[in-house]
């Protein structure tokens, strides 16, 4: 539950009358995956065009002036770096933008899986190598981080940061490859999991290199664009549009990306293994204007709506969707069923991170800030209400009060997505298996948990329908091309490390 | 095109096991009506029962550090304010709400109409007058703002704004009325316009008084309502929800609430005079959740879309919102017309105040993140896209030419209130009319520079009907109780003041 | 315990070669001022030649926005402040001396004497009256503030702060003068006490206009300079050398000077009373490198040194100074006495005013932090220590433990002053008499108190005999032209107001 | 240029009524060695003892919340470290302070020297090593940083900073020895040059150690105290006295001191060498109340003035300081000359690394600010000003033009050090010779530029005998037990590395 993002290129094209750095168009990239993570965010510039000698000043003034009136960033050798915890628009302004010059950049948006939620922790991660400085930012999960992380202390590394990310630093730095793509490619011999990394050096010349790939199942996002002289790389399509980028292709698993200001090379770094996509970025993580794998996100929620409405009829006056992620389904559910799509809820969009909520006793008014029942819609009606996911159960549970509190006779829900019992190891943050309601209680308890007067879930071959088409319908989970572990507890890498790695294995070191 | 609220009571109710502060709840009910304003936000409270004596204290010394630590505060007296430019969440936290301690609050959103948009103008005001500290705040426009200043200053005021809303501590300090209450009444009686006001101040015991009051026409709205042994008012009853209140009662035009720790008092402040209220508060400016004057806004804009289905009925596949604001009506417009509804455009919920626009060439990308199509919901299609209004018209042209990018084949534009034609001189920031783009050119020439395929206006009669029902179809605007002066020109108050006051009126001086 | 500074003139004179603002060039004179007070800072300038109007933008919106972007400063029509808590290298940056333009500039830094230390009583302060806006900044203390403010409530003025200053505006917009300059001239009838005042305005050609006067017995010091066609006010000649302007005269009591970019005008506004200037500005307030009525402080200070070395003769075998304040005078006692002067006291210069007080038992390193015994001067040693004066007596006692502790045989404690007796009413902070050590102990008290093994003071006509040289010594306080009163009793005014006015006054009401 | 501070022990100590944390004392040590390094500041600690798990958390939260609302410190493992650019009072507040608990610190004050200057340089560094974490800081410089780095790199390992300091962190880590304190020890074979270090780890049970330790040659100081039953290092005796500890010793060249909880051990770790203690710590870097080698700064200093007298006897009417680091020479010279002692010059003591330097024309306006002569005491005077040392000279010059202006009639520049004719590799930032005036121009040519009536620099053979009293009059520098390379050209080291390293060394890499 991160975005990633990468761009290099000739940005300077000639007639192009295009003139944004590439920090300015990682920014407005990571606008366009900031539903990705809201945690933290960070960019990384290569500025190998350093700015020109100032009358007076010699050599070494000057290189150690070079960057001196940029303040608010990270300094590595050619390589800048801000990060801070929050929101894209709080993190960046005008004026740390124009700390961030040149034609290369990668950048993130950080929901917290593996390393503790710190400025620390943000990514980009930024390191000096043996091959120069490398920034790297990384959607996905390291399942080997623990051991991985132990064998190279051993060997003398030593961290700054209680990330798996951090291991492709000194993985790359301790390769003997002659150029930094081949050293990538090496690191990530080493590791197993679920990754979708974008890494920029500096060639011998200074001129920046962008590296992307995506680990050998497929598991994370990776899509590339191009723009004039310019490539980008991205974790959704949203991104490419961000900054008038045209999707060139999603790199397959196991593939990467070379960039370079010349152009782009694809390789494959690694042999084909069973493809296994997240069904999660369909039911909930993407946007809905997005497509993955060539399919409209929006238009595998509706379908997703439509086979409920097949499988999980119920005889009501109106339906209505949670806000904001249920929307797709509930319109299939909707066209499905024939019964009439309304809003019932409205969402404060005011409710950001920074809401402070009361203590104690006035703590039930929290929600009605954040979720405001449409009176002249539910009173008196028989009400279905449908939502992306039950995950722990609690969202629920205050969304059926609601609608029973401003009138609904009765509050059907339906869930678009099967119920999630097994923990995710590749980057969503559900590792604590504990928490997840539908590992310890069946439908019909949580039912009675929530409040509802029937609930349904998806089905798993409903679902495979849905995202893969009627044909679909009866094909195991693995033929799909999908990872559907989180429902179905079948896990497409081994999970060679403790077993059970945890979000916070690397804070005990 | 501002949003007031206020608190006064026993908050510490035995039993009620409720202890949130008035600024607590204040910052609740803020919340609810953020979307009334955006600019500036600010609460006052009346810290009667001032901290105890430290040790060693001297009287004197008591008195003069009874706030010290409280340094992010303006203080008078027993009156702490904190106002700053931004929204809600970024003006206040849990530091700063705790600085603000008490059981009577006000508090204000603001979007600027008379005073230019500057920190000193953000509202509430507070001053120390002959009644001791008295704190107002505003939602309106005072319409001989100008000439009242200028009597004001003559007769020797001093100013600290250029808001019209500091004629009302200056004239309530000339008054000659015994309590506070009969000064503001008085004070009003010198003021044209439109006004909902909330006035916090000390008895001569130390215990606070609140008043709320309407202008003669109602022309904005005020709601009263309790929770436990405290009386709360609101531009809107969604920020009597947000603080766990029940409704009491709408304040009649030209009624006004007096409320202390006693209780409440309604006093009729003025003789009746035509009803005009805002017809704009149902179009836009409310949030669908609420409810005005006992209609529910939701209802009453679906109402406005079918109106508009029997008015303009279109060839069309699918009819999708203008987001957010056109979402209610365009509901209605489908289920008028049978076409089905669909998401066609996807607003980015984290582009706010803060997201800074790339210069020039760039420029377009900054739409793009904005606001982002759906290409299967309208590639190849007939799109009927429902808005609230045109004022500019800049809007409408990006999001015509941003379906038209997304593949629909037709896109008409249909929009739920007649053509804006008038300029608003009552807190709608309209008072330019060179800018309103239905004063100058006819519908088809809109059409043409916003570059849909049809464009179609609710009539004005269509909206009274929409509003008051059936039976009103026929009626003049007038007899509707509503105020729709900008669409008709047809203003309920005299201008009395230099004929056009504008928004810089008091900049000059 | 403030200080003031003004200027007003043409600072783009051709060939001058100097293009700094009137802000730039207040900054630097507040520098020079600092040491009169450290808690808040400010300034104000008159932006009379507005920017330029933008392209498309009309006359409406070029009002409005005029000072749009300055977000750090208030505006008050053409009058443009910066104030805020703390030392002026804190509260000014380029960025925010940027948002002052214009060439007359007022400036205050504060030590509070009237009115809590808060934010909003920082000045200078800023207000519309009926000669539209006008700035004040203020050194001094109003004896008749309380009266005076309660008068100008009943007559309907409103009040935003709990100074003294603030009656000026209020006195300056109900006056029926013609121009701004009698205005002044008219509201300072009404007051009593001691002042050196700034107020900057406009004329009705948008021309600034500045004036600073003094108060009928002169207890505070102004002067006037020059700086090629612009002339400067402030309270020591110190900040005139900070803008390169050259001494032009002292303003006597009474006096008024009345600068535009077209020249000064002196005026005599009060008819002469006894001339009483604060002794007490030559023993500790004023900076050792200014004048006062045109003699050198250090010189004076070690005149009063020398006096003592006269008065009271100690045996031992090293002068040392309280750093900083006690310096000249020690090398006064030093060369009059023939005991050698060394520095046995090293003031850290990095604890200012955000050092951190440890709590409770560690307090006691706060102290060795601050300053520190040069034991190599001590070890063995009769020190004669001289400072400048005991107003409690608490730095005094940790002095003498700090110099026993290093190893000092006696330690001799000589003031360079009389013993302080009496609460200081004109702008010093002394009020709260409860807390003056000599007020309630004889001298040989005061010894036993702080631990030294001799004490002396200077006396009265020793002190007077410094300042005014050997003809004096006979002489009356009162003839002198001096204000003794914190060491005599004897005040220059009536104190007509509550007999006691006290800091803490305007608090209350 | 920089100071070091470390504190381990136990601080809470039954009876001793001493409840200060680490950070606390260090936060005082620091500020006592401010003089030292104004560029950045900070604060390391080792927290071994976690927060108590809250209620209903499980074990993997607890680790990972640990430090959760500690948002203003990096965490590596248990220490947390928090650095910044800025003087100590502007790094740290109580808040601050407060997210550094346990009873373990590292503190350091920086004035860069190697690696420019920018927050990622900032020490204290820390780093997870295969020791767990580690945190170091550093007075001092590695002459063969430049080749250790390319090695390191060449290895695996990877950089933060472009300091020389961290090469510490990947050499321990690189270690095969048991435990920390070998392992630094192992490390340091592998450096030349001057350091002072603090090394802050935690043992296998989760307890801290702190490692203090000198370079062979003692190039800089580092003092051993106690403090109940803790134990300080420190560079200066002055941060003891701040945090109430006792001397013990000064660390010998070579030494280290291992300190825990249990108890110090005092470790030798190279053979000895040829002392060469920096002998511009007596006349400049010190502060004049420190004791080195257990001499007075101060009586070093008035030595210094005195011998000055001796070789250069100037027929003159007073002797002022050029303030404040001439001002112990400067009475020794007028001791020994006879000559009167006075101050001619004031400093502002509020301009400081924030002042804003007017831009161009005005700039000269900058210098009267900061520096203030007493016309009283130089007008028409023959002037002996005294100053530590030149090194570019444009102070000098801005100085004796200040003291024409002031009226001096004649002014003599005495200079209490030889003329600064060769870089410094070891600490002091002046390793460009080309800035050093001394390096291109003779002692005439430079009283030229300067504009002084004469100049007189002090003999080495007379800083030594000045140093180490009377009978070293003929020493040789090396026997005298100082480096004296500054002025004599003279290195106790081999230059190992590319012969001249520079500050910008690692920057290019």
């Amino acid at each position: 539950m991160c975005g990633v993002f990468g761009i290099c290129g000739r940005l300077d094209a000639p007639g192009a009358g295009r003139s944004l750095s590439a920090a300015w168009l990682a920014y407005l990239g990571l606008f366009a995956l900031q539903h990705r993570g809201q945690e933290s965010a960070g960019i990384a510039v290569s500025a190998w065009n350093p700015p020109a000698r100032a009358v007076g000043e010699n050599e070494g003034e000057r290189i150690r002036n070079r960057f001196a009136r940029f303040r608010d960033v990270t300094v590595g050798g050619g390589i800048l770096l801000r990060k801070e915890m929050g929101l894209v628009a709080e993190v960046f302004d005008r004026e740390t933008l124009d700390q961030l010059p040149g034609s290369a950049a990668i950048g993130h948006v950080r929901y917290s899986t593996t390393g503790s939620s710190r400025r620390e922790n943000a990514q980009p991660l930024l390191g000096i190598t043996s091959y120069g400085p490398v920034a790297v930012a990384h959607n996905g999960n390291f399942v080997n981080a623990s051991s991985l992380r132990r064998r190279l202390l051993s060997q003398g590394a030593t961290f700054q940061t209680t990330t798996d990310t951090e291991l492709v630093l000194a993985l790359v730095s301790q390769s003997a490859a002659e150029r930094l793509p081949e050293a990538v490619a090496q690191a990530l011999q080493a590791v197993r999991g679920a990754y979708a990394l974008v890494v920029l050096g500096e060639e011998a010349s200074g001129q920046p290199v962008l590296i992307g790939c995506r680990d050998p199942h497929g598991l994370r996002p990776l899509v590339l664009g191009s723009r004039d002289d310019a490539y980008v790389l991205a974790s959704e399509t949203t991104a490419l549009a961000a900054v008038g980028a045209a999707p060139v292709t999603e790199l397959e698993p196991g593939q990467a990306a070379i960039i370079t200001p010349a152009g782009v090379r694809i390789e494959d770094w690694f042999p084909p293994r069973r493809r296994a996509f997240c069904v999660f970025e369909y039911i909930y993580l993407a946007r809905p204007d997005a497509e993955l794998e060539g399919q409209s996100v929006h238009g595998v929620r509706q379908a997703i709506g439509r086979q409920l409405a097949l499988e999980a009829p119920v005889a009501a006056d109106v339906v209505i969707p949670a806000p904001d992620s249920g929307t797709s389904a509930a319109l299939g559910y909707a066209q499905g069923s024939g019964i009439p799509f309304d809003l019932g809820l409205v969402k404060n969009r005011y409710v950001g991170r920074t809401f402070i909520q009361p203590d104690q006793a006035d703590r039930e008014l929290g929600v009605r800030i954040k979720l405001n029942p449409v009176s002249a819609v539910l009173a008196g009606k028989r009400v279905v209400v449908v939502d992306d996911s039950i995950v722990r159960g609690t969202t629920s549970r205050k969304t059926v009060a609601l609608l029973r509190e401003a009138g609904a006779r009765e509050v059907h829900l339906v869930i678009a997505s099967p119920p999630y019992r097994y923990p995710c190891f590749y980057g969503v943050d559900t590792t604590d298996e504990e928490k997840l309601i539908a590992r310890k209680h069946s439908v019909e308890e949580i039912k009675e948990l929530v409040g509802a007067d029937s609930l349904h879930f998806l089905s798993l071959s409903g679902l495979i329908k849905a995202v893969r088409g009627v044909a679909a319908e009866e094909e195991k989970p693995e033929d799909a091309g999908l990872c559907t572990a989180c429902f179905s507890g079948c896990y497409p890498t081994e999970l060679t490390d403790e077993v059970r790695p945890a979000k916070d294995e690397l804070e005990r070191g």
